[in-house]
C-alpha cells in the first residue's frame, strides 16, 4: 500500500476576479466584493500531498525539506507579496480564483516532481473557504 | 480533472443519545455521558464539499458566497442554537450522532445541489471526534 | 520577576439563557436565539492560568500534571456534558453566560489553589466568544 | 474585580507599505516584499476586547451580538475586500502596518463604546505576526 | 453509503533518523537536523479513521470512546513520553520517519480492530509535515 | 499609548526532566512520564511581545522581519532538532521545564533588544501547557 506525505507552506497576495469580457456590472454581480478594481488580498496555506513507496534505506516517501524548498523555488517565490493579476504571468488571462490558483500550482508542480508520485493540492483562501485537486474519484 | 471546493459554516447545539426502545440502563452503559436526560451541547462545524468542473467564464466550481448562503438557509437556521432532540423533526426518531447528522444534513444539501456535483460532508463534533460522509471509496 | 503557567481543558455542556424575572417576550428580545427554551450548548475550552515562582528544586511554578487533575475533578466532572441550567447547583438561579460561567469557575477554583498563586481563567464559549476573569488592570 | 468579553471577526485586505518622503530605494531597503507597488494582502484576524461589570440582569458584560454588530458595521464593512492605501482614508497619508491598522480600528470603536469600558485590540496579520494595542502596562 | 468516523489523540516522543548501514557522513547528509544524535523530538498528532456501516441501534459505526481507548491502550501508552529508537521494539531496526511510524501504527491498530471497519491514519509530526497512509485510491 | 508587537517561531527539541539532587524513585515520583531517562520531545511555539511606541516614519514598533531574523539566530538555531539537557549549556545544571526554558529564552533576547523595549514570552509546550514570562503584574 502507498502512502501520502503532506507539506504545508504559506503565501500572502492580492488579487481581484474580473472576467474583461464582461460589462463592470456583470463583474459587480457574480464577483461581489471580490471585485474591487483596487484588489484585495488573502494568506494563501498550501497543502502538496505527495503519494509513493516509502524508500526502505532513508524511510522517506520524499524527503520534506526537498520538498518545501520545491515549492518555495517554484511556488511561494513567485505569488508571495505579490498581486497576482499585475505581477505574474499565470493570471494575466485567467481569473485568480482559489480553484484556478489550484490548478495553475498542481501544473506548476507536476513538472517538478517524478512522475511516479501521485500530486494533489491543498489550497485554502481563508479558514472557510478551501479547494482540492484534483478531486478524489 | 476535476476539483473539489469546500466550504466552512458553524452551528451550535444541544443534543442527548437516547434509544426508547433500550431500557434506561443499557442506554446509560451504551451512551454514557451522552446520554444526560437534561442533554449537553456541542459547537459543530461543517465542511461541504462540492467536485465539479471549473467554470471559465468565473473561474468558479460553484460560488463560494451562494454555498454559503444555501448551508445557512437550509442546515444553519435549521439546527443553530436548537436542541437537535425536541426542536427538529429530523431527529424526533433518529438518535443525533455525529454520523446521523452527517447523514441528515447530506440529504437536506443533496435535495438543493445539482446532481452534476459529487457532494461530501465533515462534521466535526469537537476537536477530537469528527465524520466524513459518504466515505471515501 | 514572576511567571504564569497555564493548562487547557475542555467541557461540552448544553445552557439556556434566561432571566426569570423578564416576560417571555423581553427574555427572547434580551438573548434572542440563546433564550430557545429547549436549550443549546457548546464545547468550552477552559485556559486555567497560575502566578508564582518556579520552585528550584522542580522548575516548575505549579505541576501541570496535578493542575490537570485539579480542574477535571472540581471544574470539568462538574459541567462535562451537563445541563447548566438544570443539572448544576451553581446555575439554578445565576445565568450561564460565559461570564458567569467564568466567574463561577474562578471562585471554585480559588478555593482549591493556594493564595500565594494568582489565578485567572479563559473561558471560550466558540472561536468566535471568549471571556477573561479577571481582568487585567 | 472586573470581566473581559473579546469578540473576533475577519477581514481581508489588500495593502503596500510605503513611505513617500523616502526614495523608492530606501522603501525598497526598509519594506522589502510589504513594498511591491501593485500590493499584496492578508486576512486579517481582529479580536475586539472590552472590560466592564457584568450587570446582574443579563449575565453579560456587553452583548456581544451587539458588539459583533458594531464591529462588522464600524471597521469590516470598511475594510474588508478593500485596498487599505487606495479604498481608505484612514491610510491616505499613514501607512498600513499592522501596528498602525490597530492604532486605527482602537480610534474608530473607542468613540462607539461608552467609556465605562477598557477597549483593547489584537490584530492577526499572519498566524506569526499579531499586535495588540494599547500595550498591557 | 458508507460513513467515515475519526478520532484524534496525542502522544509527545523523542527520536532520530540514522541509518546503520551508512557512515555518519552520508546520515547527516540525508538527515539533516533530524540525524542529531542526542534526539530531538515531537507532539504527534494521529487522526484514525474507520469507514463502515451506521448501526441503527446506536447511531453510531463505531463507539468513539471505545475507540479512543482503544487507540490510547495500543498506541499512546506506547510511545508517549517514549525515545522511540531506544524505547520501542517497533523502532529498533526501523527508521522512525513520520512515514515509517504511521505504518507501524497502522499495523498495530489493524490487528484491534474488525475487518469489517476499513482503516486509515494520518499522523502530524508537525504543523507543516503530516502523512496519511494507506495513501488514497 | 504603547503597543505590543507578537512573533510567533517553531522549534523541536528532545528533554528529560530529572533533578540529580533527588533520588531515582523521587525523580520519578515527582516528574513522572517525563522523567523517562531516554528523553522525549515536542513541538515547542515560541512568541515574543515587544512593547514599544511607533515609528512614524515605518509605521512599525520594530521591524517583524528582523524580530524573526533575531529569534532564529539567537534562539530557534540553538534549541531547534537539539536535545536540551545534551546539546546546550543553558540546561547542563537547569531543569528544562517549560518555565525554565521561558526564562532563558528571555534573558539571551534580552541582551539583543534595546531595553526602550518591553519584552514577554510565551512557550508553548503542547497545546494544553503553555508559560508566560514574565508574568503581567
Amino acid at each position: 500500500m502507498k502512502l501520502t506525505v503532506c507539506r504545508k507552506e504559506y503565501f500572502n497576495a492580492a488579487h481581484r476576479l474580473y472576467n474583461p469580457k464582461w460589462s463592470d456590472k456583470k463583474n459587480s454581480d457574480i464577483f461581489g466584493k471580490c471585485n474591487n478594481p483596487n484588489y484585495h488580498g488573502h494568506n494563501y496555506e498550501l497543502v502538496v500531498k505527495l503519494t509513493g513507496d516509502i524508500n526502505p534505506d532513508t524511510g522517506y516517501v520524499y524527503d520534506m525539506k526537498a520538498l518545501s524548498v520545491l515549492i518555495k523555488t517554484n511556488v511561494v517565490d513567485k505569488f508571495d507579496h505579490k498581486n497576482l493579476n499585475l505581477d505574474t504571468n499565470e493570471f494575466k488571462k485567467l481569473i485568480p480564483t482559489a480553484e484556478n490558483i489550484a490548478v495553475v500550482i498542481w501544473n506548476i508542480l507536476r513538472k517538478q516532481i517524478d512522475n511516479k508520485y501521485d500530486l494533489k493540492i491543498q489550497l485554502y483562501e481563508t479558514k472557510k473557504n478551501f479547494v482540492e485537486y484534483p478531486a478524489q474519484q
